[in-house]
């Protein structure tokens, strides 16, 4: 059986977002990013396209990755302003049935026992249509904004998020009871107090002493969805994420790199394939070969490097007080500000600071970047999932709507022709069962936060 | 001329809020309070009945106030299980156009720059319908939650409050110019990163570096609402508060106390009269008098003692560690768990414990409560605002929706009469729009976070 594509839509509440300088065409809305009728477009548009749902990224600090300060990002509108995607989500529900949200929230600024209130709320308001992306933060403007001198340290953002996850689960998954909630109006009782119980955590990072406010939600756990390229980041990922993002900006070795995640996973005692592989994918479609390759035209007209700089390199490395012939490997050897989170990113080896100026702002540029007609651009995204044993794309938007709309107008036909995606959703599913299966409900045996149902109070 | 009298819902995404055990009546629907379409039910009744706006309250511990844990609480559905507020929002605000939303958040558990953007992404989105309720919390459980050992001491919160306010104004209204954003598409600028600034701040509970993130939204500083009932809390209300709530449990000094706090906010250079008073008023009504008694005397069946004393004895003071005929002055006067907290809440000088109970789960013992025919009600209304300078009431529910529903019927029609309440919304006006004029759209004058407008970037 050919194994069908997941697709959600990247998305950011900010200007511009993957994609810069393309805010500015006529045909993009993406600077209605304040108007709640634009996201309500959003999500009814991503139902119609039977996506299996919308997914934004977050950051909490301006990117500073070009001229040293937030210039470059404010004037590219590069994820400034931006807006906190949870607060869309109820709005996008209330229009939708089917399509699920999953949303980036950082493991370093906020306390998990509000964080942990917030994906059980909206995962109850969308009947299990919540996902999170769990992230660890690596931009030093959002530590200054949160207090902190400097980012923590790359490893130990990491320990703390393992406690924090632990925190979470300990939350969703141990503190009610099934059978919890009687709801029972004659008695006058409502929830049957011997079946909650307090978490009492106390480790090094967290403290916490429950019980969880909010009563068990259709899935408990939100989808957890990582990216993790890092050493650490994949071990994270193999023993915590549901979805995972892969490829970073190469396409070397990447089928080993998900070959050994699926072989971690299955180590730490879970089922390989319960580890969806997502990559970013830069999607340009016309009903002819003419037509794509003029809209790729146009669209470069309006691309600038600027945006992507500040963007990529926003941990720190600043390109700009660099010469162009200078080897971007060699930058990152000296170890100044920003080079060992860029270390995790490899570009090409003799890349110079000339070259991905002039090569960063091409659409054509990115990895996993196709345009074509319908029938070439699905026999690529297929050949990809083949190749590097993908489960689906977030797909990156050029504009708002026209990427989301072409891909479902023109993409989708093909790729259900070909038995490769939904023909319809399955009634009242939630979004773990979409990726895991009917039934799947809550978080599957071997993963890790599976384990804290057995201190449920019985 | 007659001051309009403002009208707010009160509620809170739990079972039960402000009214125990009733719950379980066969017409209320508030134990739905976990689907969205109970809340986009409500928004769009209180559009219709064309309140001010829908009040949200929120805790983020257990109120163990009776019995010396969760039981009590958890048992009645006294808030909780409960959701996060603020993510209902949109989702309201996608089915109204007028009706504004206030919600609790805590300065005492969540870091000040999150909590700016999160208010500015709503009031983006609702275009300038949003206030924010400032608490400092004052649960030990919800301390527990958060990894700190014991609730922080009373005025020690005040100072954080304080210097947490000043943060958000500086992201508010001091980060960005008014005209920073230019969005112009044919130069592909969207933001001048000359008119953006950092704010730089460091205090002695906050040191943040901003940018803000978002760009000024139609308010920028939501309209800030406050309970003031402490020496304390009266001198922090009578600086930052729009709103006031006033009154806690008692009528006794109220005039004086409301007198009190408008001389204060005139010595601290603003308007007296730019305060809003407001108290939780307790409303029954039914087009006469005997189904008024009737309605009062079947809820009163279903009322419970036991999730009124969780609640207001929350802070720790256990009442069933003493017996019935102990005075609660004299329990207070001992000094231990709670005493404090409740000792800025007096009570009748002679209850003893076993009055307590007996009393606190009848309606017509909260304090503004009044049940009759809605001439009846408006007169005590129009009585209350006049006697006590009040400029509006939120308004405690029995049942969802028929409380709103009945003073939307019945109540509004009356006091429209007396020219007492508005008979349309005034077209595309904000939150602080409405409570203090056409065109005060920002923050007046006088208020502190006005002051920081000076600091933007020119």
């Amino acid at each position: 059986m050919t194994r069908q594509i997941h697709v959600c839509l990247l998305d950011m509440p900010t200007v511009s977002h993957n994609n810069y300088g393309l805010w500015a065409h006529p045909s993009n809305r993406h600077a209605d990013y304040k108007s709640l009728e634009f996201w309500l477009d959003v999500a009814r548009l991503l139902e119609r396209g039977l996506f299996d749902g919308l997914f934004f990224a977050d950051v909490l600090g301006i990117a500073e990755g070009f001229g040293g300060g937030p210039q470059t990002a404010l004037r590219e509108g590069a994820h400034v302003p931006s807006h906190d995607p949870l607060l869309l989500i109820s709005a996008m529900a209330s229009v939708t049935r089917h399509l699920a949200f999953a949303a980036t929230v950082s493991t370093t600024y906020e306390p998990p026992f509000a964080l942990a209130r917030r994906m059980s709320t909206l995962d109850h308001l969308t009947k299990g249509r919540i996902g999170w992306n769990v992230v660890t933060s690596y931009l030093p403007t959002a530590a200054a904004n949160f207090g902190f001198a400097a980012e923590m340290e790359h490893d130990a953002r990491y320990e703390r998020a393992e406690e924090y996850m632990e925190v979470c689960y300990k939350l969703w998954e141990s503190s009610w009871a099934d059978d919890a909630v009687l709801a029972d109006r004659a008695g006058q009782i409502y929830t049957d107090p011997a079946k909650v119980r307090p978490i009492d955590h106390s480790g090094p990072f967290f403290s916490v002493r429950g019980p969880h406010l909010a009563e068990p939600s259709p899935q408990r756990t939100p989808v957890i969805f990582q990216a993790g390229s890092s050493g650490r980041g994949a071990a994270f990922a193999a023993r915590h994420a549901e979805g995972v993002f892969v490829g970073g900006y190469t396409y070397d070795g990447l089928a080993s790199f998900v070959a050994e995640l699926r072989a971690k996973a299955a180590v730490a005692g879970r089922h390989p394939r319960q580890l969806k592989t997502f990559v970013h994918a830069h999607v340009l479609t016309a009903p002819s070969d003419a037509l794509a390759k003029a809209k790729l035209a146009d669209f470069n007209r309006w691309s600038r490097a600027e945006g992507y700089i500040a963007h990529r390199f926003g941990a720190g490395l600043d390109l700009a007080r660099h010469p162009p012939e200078r080897r971007l490997e060699d930058i990152i050897a000296e170890g100044g500000p920003g080079s060992a989170h860029m270390a995790r990113y490899p570009h090409r080896a003799d890349a110079t600071v000339g070259d991905i100026i002039q090569e960063i702002g091409q659409l054509e540029s990115k990895r996993f970047f196709v345009a074509g007609t319908p029938v070439e651009v699905a026999d690529t995204l297929e050949a990809w999932c083949e190749r590097y044993d993908l489960d689906g794309f977030l797909l990156a938007q050029h504009t708002t709507p026209g990427t989301a709309a072409d891909f479902i107008d023109l993409i989708v036909p093909e790729l259900q022709k070909r038995g490769r995606y939904r023909r319809a959703y399955a009634p009242d599913e939630t979004f773990r069962e979409r990726l895991l299966g009917k039934g799947q409900t809550g978080l599957p045996r071997g993963h890790p936060g599976h384990a804290w149902r057995q201190h449920r109070p019985i």
